[in-house]
């Protein structure tokens, strides 16, 4: 096999040459103070008055003369016959120094009496409190805030100077489609330099997006000469691995230098950097996460070293809700899902690689695992960088086990009260095990229907059934999918198409089948697991199989025909021996509502009749009270 | 005295009431997903179709039936003569089910060798392996991230639908003038609006801001009508004190219903919350500061009960370099710059009052005093809410003791070195302090030239002498400083200004008047003191004094002329038995440059020949050597 890079260098490398190979480019505009937050002073904002400009009054009152007052006691009032009134905020005229408060003034005639003396500057605020004419408001490098833009109208200020930095972004790839356009089989929305606009847009650049170029040298060459012409940096999207069709990095070389391509990081290794007229020309890899690790870790230190704001980080310490691993020498960047659990911060990581995408629209932050790090044990505590407002991270429920749509109408109804449902599709085992190691809030199970306490037992051995409540979700109707009706006596003449092992629905067809004296071994595809009866209904749907094991409403969504095997429960399961959170009651009191049971029954394929039945085993099945103390319906 | 408020109710019961008076307005917009970011899904998003739509292969090879290798091994090779040649991201045809990488195959003729069965779905992206169609991608309420719009570009999303909410914001106030206009004397620069709408921006609103109105209930009445009328939250700037211009409460009054008027927190004394339409209408204070509490502690937290982002927290557990008292009963909200020194953060609290401006520009964050405490000693560990980028705070010296503007050049300076300078006018004893309890990194003192080592003993008992560097920044002349050139002998003939007794050009100029016999209390003024050089000189330029004690830089800046007494060392001190920090390095070697003594020297008034060169008392002030080794200059 070729070597499909020269050289893989170590990330602190990439990076110290990189920052050290371009000077910051010196471009500044004018912006208006509303539009000044996030931008990053360039010349140094002196105010252009004083203010107050005139000493003024801090109280309603009268200003005096202090030298006038002295002597002034309880027993010997003095009399006041020089003073201007006025009121808060009213200039003190220059022949006074202080000001006596109205309530401690009495009223003779035209006059004023006192009985205390009152010190030079009393009540008086200044010229110049506040801030002083040509003072410094904002030295440069200043990033603007939000209430800054407030001080500098107070202070005369309408404008001021910001860096800016022009970033030209072009996307490769004869593949690509522009967004919007449905890509035909083969082909990928161009998303890569949209997410790459709007990331670096957020931390003060002035972004360009060229249209897409086919994989073309020339062509790209073209594109790369006018974009270095007219940018600060310039980011090239794809065509970054060794392929036959990758032609970014010799595009580079011709026109410039090829700094380095290929680093040790993972996703994200076939990055690259050129230098061309003096620019710096950064290589992003094509997988979408792989480009987020360029952008984050390389555009965005690129940027800061120049002066630009860094990207905001929240670092929270977390405990891995299971293990981790990486491959030694390289820096890994894992997406992280970070949830409550009690008193502790859990995250679980996503580790299905770079393609993909939906992890980092789940994940709510991510780790950063060193090279010379192997991985991490379930338990170990480690930093994330949460990519979310940390305030969310309260309001997430999480639920770990087997996934079924009907959660999705859930997520959305859960967040009328607030809450958000982070859900991790486990299976049943893995769920019970994190609720029996409290690294989720409730397990989703899909269990037999009428087996609830056996099949319990079997999957748990640290939680005492009685120790939980079941509340029922729905019952689900599990059976053949297929375009044709097929039934169980089918399936050996037909390419088959099966979901995990583990799987409820796969255990009642396996022990069908063997019921039936089937050899397994005789059905075609029988070996060919897919992750659950969504990728089963799209394999038939899409050709790649004849029929499988599906739920009722899935086959129903995807237009095929059903025939039914068994069904099962859909359950919720929570421990009676952690005290309640509000966030489960909520979102129990949510699967008991009528608005739910109505968007399961217009989903279709789910018998909603003991939707929100609660039930605790212990006591043989018998129904118990809801949490708000009625009686389950 | 009339009471100023009818009733004063606590923060909690405010909050309280204000979220239980509303019900959130259900007003959402289309926003196409490159503007999408900080705005929150107000429809769920689904997934357009599915991602990859059929089977791709994930490697360079041959596509393949897994059935069609089996018994394949090194000793038993399989000729496979149905396949596919695949590259990665090709589509796998729906006969095979498994792709074999092609260095893992022997080429024989036009068909294939393998020495090794293929797994079904070996090297095979399933169909909707990253998504399927129809599936959530982003529930109702998610917060839109930046890299959350690649993804949905690449599920076909080119817009969603977003929560809005449109807030009418009303500047009041006859002494108001819009930013851009110089106020004249008694006028305010209209700046809460604009702090309002730039504020409430950053949290998704959609504000209108609407002309200055004048104090007239009538005026107020109009606007505030057809504000309610067109939005869905009013702010109502100022006019909300009870003094006999504040129209603001009478006006909501006679509109709808006023909630609340008057809440014990601090600044924002005389925040108000009106109904009117069951619409809520929020009066801001007029002072700065106090309109900072209103938005942050009142209208974010409003427009997060209705679904919209809160306002980003950094939360920072620091110590209280310097104690701060609060009101028993009062919610307090202060300032606080955060510092790191050493391994520590610190806070110091800014506690000059709601008026200074200038407080929330130069602190970094603030902390929330509750009502039921009075207050924490110097030391106290508590919260702080950073209003800056986290990092920043690692890049930031600390500077106490007497400021002069020659450190508004230097903090021009370092910021080139991506460091900032924090620094506090405290005086030369508060910085000796600060710098042996290490609440600084270094101290600024003014002290008599030629004097040193009396000085410094006199100053500080904590630090020997010896275990001090000082460096000397300038020698300031200082004089006094008058329109008419008035020196020494005329100063009893004049209206004088001071300086504060503990500040070193006081100390001379007392020590002149005794030595010369002259009698202080015969010196109009001379107990009117005001902070520093810069304050005596603009008392002089509004004619409240003639003549005061001056600096030579700053008496010439003002036009004013100068009469010299004595000069000043302004020295930089830092301590030499804590470890070198590099930042305090490059504060040296940027004092050192030629280019900050010739800034100094454009800024005029200060003598540059000793610029840069250090000293170490203890050797009874002989010149040591520069960190970099080099001989001082």
């Amino acid at each position: 096999m070729a070597k499909r890079y020269l050289s893989l260098c170590s990330l602190d490398h990439a990076l110290s040459v990189m920052k050290s190979s371009f000077s910051a480019p010196q471009r500044t505009e004018q912006v208006p103070i509303m539009e000044s937050v996030g931008r990053i002073v360039a010349t140094p904002v002196y105010a252009k008055y004083s203010v107050p400009e005139v000493p003024l009054s801090a109280m309603d009152g009268i200003a005096v003369r202090s030298r006038d007052t002295i002597g002034a006691s309880e027993t010997t009032p003095v009399t006041i016959e020089s003073f201007a009134r006025v009121n808060t905020g009213n200039i003190v005229p220059p022949e006074f120094d202080a000001v006596i408060m109205i309530e401690d003034t009495w009223e003779a005639g035209d006059r004023f009496q006192i009985r205390k003396a009152a010190a030079p500057g009393q009540h008086v605020r200044p010229a110049g409190e506040d801030i002083r004419e040509g003072r410094l408001i904002l030295p440069r490098g200043h990033l603007v805030r939000a209430f800054d833009t407030g001080a500098m109208a107070t202070y005369g200020i309408t404008n001021i100077e910001a860096r800016v930095v022009r970033i030209g972004i072009i996307p490769t790839g004869s593949e690509l489609v522009p967004p919007g356009v449905r890509p035909k089989p083969g082909q990928v929305v161009e998303s890569n330099t949209i997410m790459a606009q709007v990331f670096l847009g957020l931390i003060g650049a002035k972004c360009i997006r060229y249209p897409i170029v086919r994989d073309e040298p020339d062509l790209i060459a073209e594109t790369l000469r006018t974009a270095v012409n007219e940018n600060d940096l310039v980011i090239i999207s794809a065509g970054s691995s060794a392929g036959t069709r990758d032609f970014t990095a010799s595009v580079i070389s011709s026109l410039g230098e090829l700094l380095f391509h290929g680093v040790a990081v993972k996703p994200g290794k076939p990055v690259m950097l050129g230098k061309i007229q003096e620019k710096p020309v950064l290589g992003l890899p094509g997988y979408p996460l792989a480009a987020q690790t360029a952008l984050r870790e390389f555009a965005a230190p690129l940027l800061e070293s120049w002066g630009f704001p860094p990207a905001p980080k929240y670092p929270v310490r977390v405990r891995l809700a299971q293990a981790v691993t990486s491959d030694l020498g390289f820096d890994e960047f894992v997406p992280v899902f970070v949830g409550r659990i009690g008193t502790g911060l859990w995250g679980t990581p996503f580790i299905r690689g770079p393609v993909v995408q939906t992890a980092t629209v789940k994940a709510n932050g991510y780790t950063h695992i060193p090279a010379a790090v192997e991985g991490y044990e379930a338990g170990t505590e480690l930093e994330v960088l949460l990519t979310t407002d940390p305030g969310s991270i309260e309001r997430t429920l999480i639920l770990t086990g087997t996934l079924d749509p009907a959660l999705e109408e859930l997520a959305n109804l859960v967040h009328d009260e607030g809450l958000f449902i982070h859900a991790s599709n486990t299976g049943n085992l893995a769920g019970m095990l994190a609720l029996s190691r409290q690294t989720c809030h409730a397990a989703l199970l899909s269990l037999p229907s009428g087996s609830l306490l056996s099949e319990y037992q079997a999957l748990n051995r640290h939680i005492p059934p009685g120790d939980t409540i079941f509340v029922h979700i729905a019952t689900i109707g599990h059976g053949i999918a297929s375009r044709d009706g097929f039934g169980p006596d089918d399936i050996t003449k037909v390419r088959f198409i099966n979901t995990k092992s583990e799987s409820p629905a796969r255990v009642i067809l396996d022990a069908l089948l063997s019921f039936r004296g089937i050899d397994v071994s005789r059905v075609n595809g029988y070996l060919n697991e897919v992750s659950g009866p969504t990728a089963v209904a799209f394999a038939i749907r899409n050709g790649s199989a004849d029929a499988g094991i599906c739920t009722a409403g899935i086959a129903e969504s995807h237009g095929l025909k059903f025939v039914p095997i068994a069904s099962e429960d859909y359950e919720l399961v929570i421990r009676r021996d952690i005290p309640s959170d509000p966030r489960l009651m909520a979102l129990i009191m949510l699967i008991r509502s009528p608005a739910y049971r109505t968007l399961l029954e217009k989903a279709g394929g789910y018998i909603t009749d003991r939707t929100g039945v609660l039930r605790c085993l212990s006591e043989d099945s018998v129904l118990i009270k809801c949490p708000d103390g009625t009686e389950p319906s």
